[in-house]
């Protein structure tokens, strides 16, 4: 990084990165209890199902990173019935994600590290793709919704 | 920016960013002619619209950035009949948004701009944006695909 300039500070990340995810829980929040669970586009999985995967990566995933430990990714952990255990876990997981995410070291973001025990690189590339894959997945709820006749929230609205 | 330490550094989320715009590109690519213009869900805009949006926004912003102009928005400018035409002009934006994107020096970053005369934000925000909403608009073409049968690109496919 000696000769390039900063794009971004860690800390205005971690804000990007919960505003995303304060966007993402609303769109939890959208869902009928029984459509979260259900629906469903070209059998792809229910909005539900990648909620919990959102949830298995963001907190495990920041606090392997700072520990160094490799833990194999589990989305078996965490099996909710109900949106009211999905959005109770997910405010447990923002708090995990700030105590982590803050014990990251500049040289530790532009070190390789093996997430997950399968995942090898660079650290800011993997926190970037758990954004982009909430942003992503995300946008197949908006697609869900829409379907459902429900209007979801505007994706500008983070805080 | 003094008492923080750098996320990413510029160049690395430029090549961040034209990732995503390669997958971007195939997922047009993906789609049969006919249902590029005119496949939706729920009423949302086929892909082609998402396409042309996100051509409006890229390669514009960045000049408008770097020349410090607030021209506005302007998504009538490029009205293509073809997925050919989209994805000549999706490679023109590309060399567009490189060409730009390596001007902008790093208080810029950190400095508002009031984008398209009407979006007052830092630039880092603006340009993050940028990306977030290509990323939830794929997701979009990404349930699309799958609504019609067609199974899309590998996510983490970039170059």
């Amino acid at each position: 990084m000696t000769t390039t300039i900063p794009f971004i500070a860690s800390e205005q990340l971690l804000e990007h990165w919960q505003g995303h995810r304060n966007l993402t829980r609303r769109v939890i929040e959208a869902f009928p209890e029984k459509e979260l669970f259900e629906f469903s586009i070209g059998g792809m999985r229910p909005f539900a199902k990648l909620a919990v995967e959102l949830i298995s990566i963001g907190g495990p995933a920041v606090k392997g990173i700072v520990e160094k430990n490799e833990k194999a990714y589990d989305e078996e952990a965490f099996t909710p019935k109900t949106k009211e255990e999905i959005l109770k876990k997910w405010d447990e997981e923002t708090e995990v994600i700030n105590h982590y995410f803050n014990q990251i070291s500049e040289e530790r973001f532009q070190e390789s590290f093996n997430l997950f025990g399968q995942y090898e690189f660079p650290v800011y590339q993997n926190i970037l793709y758990f954004i982009d894959n909430e942003v992503h997945h995300r946008g197949q709820g908006y697609a869900y919704l829409r379907a459902l006749g429900i209007e979801p929230p505007f994706f500008w609205e983070r805080f």
